[in-house]
């Protein structure tokens, strides 16, 4: 497998755009995006388990339900969620792309992002499409700037590999930033392929991806109503179609799981006012299920992520985060180490304080990647998990997000 | 009932001190604090549900199992957690306090609240026992300064009751600030009444208010290991001994509930870096259970906090937390207002948004105080949860509290 360029356009087939079309006052930001695959694909998708979930995921529900799509619409500045006609509006971003491009509107998977409870207004909207499909090419970067709200970076990335001797590739693109704490899906991800794979493996291989991945990582702890992750594979790379648990599904499994990793660690990095990416690894779990409750308390903890911020050392929040989240945890047989490129210093041994240069400690956390490295010596169970710290900017960025 | 003046020496027979001894570096601030009843006295707690407790805890909860104390002992600037001498350092601290005065080391409560996993040097403490114990007086503030660690300030209140026509008083002090988010348990909390009241009514009394009270309060969503509510009453009042669920025992419930509440209100408006009281009241529930768990995960949203602290009305927040915090929910029944001294202003009427002026809605919400009024419209249950919100101050004291 590969790491080659690109993103939602290296899959054989599909092409994608990202336009200004209004619905943000910044008329240097896009706030509109497409992606389109020449051919009919499959679709699967996961979304937020936010019991107020925004109108574009009943409708992508909907649209999807027989296990294929053609077509991406999603709007940014807006989350179309909370309006008595958001229905109607994300059923009508459907048939304004079907008219436009002579796609059913029944393909098309629309999403939205941006402040929840304001009425979306379907003319800019309207007034952009003509401009967006016209446009559409080997766009995958303005389509990933099209979905962006505070995020500072875009997020995309495309692998290649091979099945049955044919070349298949997949590419992601993302935007994360606040309201991150995905559960069972995740903020808004696209992910395209050119491997042929059915409806049902393709829900397969995305259902058990996500539960390592997107739910397993975390800006702000606030599940958001509009999460989605979807995923479309067109079959342009000629290979034999996967429709079982077969080594091709594994190859498959494996080249997703590597952009869904990808996009995590950059979603968490950029988290709203983040200035540094902090991963937790927990090992020596005596259950999966310990692992991942370990890791996900370390890096939701407002007191470890405010400690990332100062690079300070002060391991004691990692500790109290695993006290109060992981119920069956054994304190007196806690290791916890930090991990950096300047290298690695252990701080606790067995749930209590070790000696420890202060100023390596420092030296090592002050990188932009950090990692929280935690041994529960209970098993051999191991889980990561993707976080951010807590700055001055996620205040200010919150502080004042709608007006 | 009256509120009257004073904290933990408003109840006849009980003396307090704090001092500087020495474990705080800044000379300025009081860092050991005592609290003394003439005579044996009934004792209740509850403690932190983490399962990284502090050793204080432990001999505490060995000390008070017969149902009685004498003296409570308390430290500032070290947690004397995740040591491996924790539990010696925390016994030695009741010895200490039984050799001044003469107590029992057995009917010592002891508690610490500081930095995790630091080694809690016993010699300061040693020092200034003395001195301590020599100033026990009318010193209920001094013994409130003792404990606070970031607090900004003094949390102590009062209030007098008539039980068989005695006069009764109970009175408490509290330390918030950060890691403030109890369960079943709660910060520092010490109340003290001359109230005669058995132990196991006493204990029923503290584990039935408490769940509407401190475990309804949350700084940052971080449960710490050093949480402890404990009481001791006397028997000074004189009134006939509470010892069964009868009109006095209620008496007594409800004089201990204004206590607990108003030690909660102070502890949520003086969280660290708080700018502001954050309360959210949740009615039309269908379950006391929904309506507790709304009214928490309401004021544990990292955003909606942020969103407070802009004076923000982004009510698509309230709803998001709602969302995912509560299993049960019907979003399209949900009413949200925000409320303060300068006024009631409606936002979401059935789970969407409605027009309102957003200067009166910033006039009301950069109060001190702000209300965030939930209607669930699904039932008659009701809850209250007490919070701040999030500020850059809150980062800058714990991106650098230890170092």
């Amino acid at each position: 497998m590969n790491i080659i360029k690109g993103g939602v356009c290296a899959a054989k087939g599909f092409t994608a755009n990202g336009v200004h079309c209004g619905i943000r006052k910044n008329k240097s930001k896009r706030d509109l995006s497409l992606i389109i695959s020449d051919t009919k694909a499959t679709a699967a998708a996961v979304y937020t388990q936010n019991l107020v979930k925004g109108a574009p995921l009943t409708v992508t529900k909907n649209n999807i339900s027989d296990g294929f799509a053609q077509a991406i619409i999603c709007n940014s500045g807006n989350a179309n969620t909370c309006n008595s006609n958001g229905i109607e509006i994300a059923e009508e971003m459907c048939a304004l792309v079907a008219k436009e491009t002579g796609i059913s509107a029944k393909d098309v998977v629309v999403a939205s992002t941006g402040v929840i409870g304001e009425v979306l207004d379907i003319n800019p909207i309207k007034n952009g499409i003509p401009e967006l499909v016209k446009g559409l090419g080997d766009n995958s970067l303005l389509a990933a700037e099209g979905i962006m709200t505070t995020d500072t970076k875009v997020k995309e990335i495309a692998v290649s590999f091979e099945i049955d001797g044919k070349e298949c590739r997949i590419g992601g693109i993302a935007k994360g930033s606040g309201m991150i704490h995905p559960n069972m899906a995740t903020m808004l991800v696209f992910i395209t392929t050119d491997c042929a794979i059915s409806s049902d493996m393709l829900q397969k291989a995305l259902g058990e991806d996500i539960v390592d991945t997107f739910n397993m990582t975390s800006v702000d702890g606030d599940t958001s109503t509009n999460d989605m992750v979807t995923i479309l594979a067109n079959g342009r790379a000629g290979n034999t179609e996967i429709t079982e648990d077969n080594d091709n599904f594994k190859i498959f499994a494996k080249a997703l799981n590597t952009i869904t990793v990808y996009l995590c660690r950059n979603i968490a990095a950029d988290g709203e006012g983040a200035t540094k990416l902090v991963e937790c690894v927990v090992t020596g779990a005596k259950s999966k299920e310990q692992a991942k409750l370990s890791a996900k308390s370390v890096i939701c903890s407002s007191l470890v992520k405010a400690a990332m911020f100062g690079s300070d050392a002060n391991w004691g929040r990692v500790l109290c985060a695993l006290g109060y989240g992981v119920p069956d945890l054994d304190p007196t047989g806690v290791d916890v180490s930090f991990k950096s490129a300047k290298g690695e210093i252990p701080v606790c041994v067995k749930g209590a304080g070790i000696p420890f240069s202060e100023e390596k400690a420092k030296e090592i956390l002050l990188e932009n990647e950090v990692e929280i490295l935690v041994n529960l010596n209970s098993g051999d169970c191991s889980s990561t998990a993707w976080g951010c710290d807590l700055t001055y900017d996620y205040v200010k960025i919150n502080g004042d997000y709608r007006t």
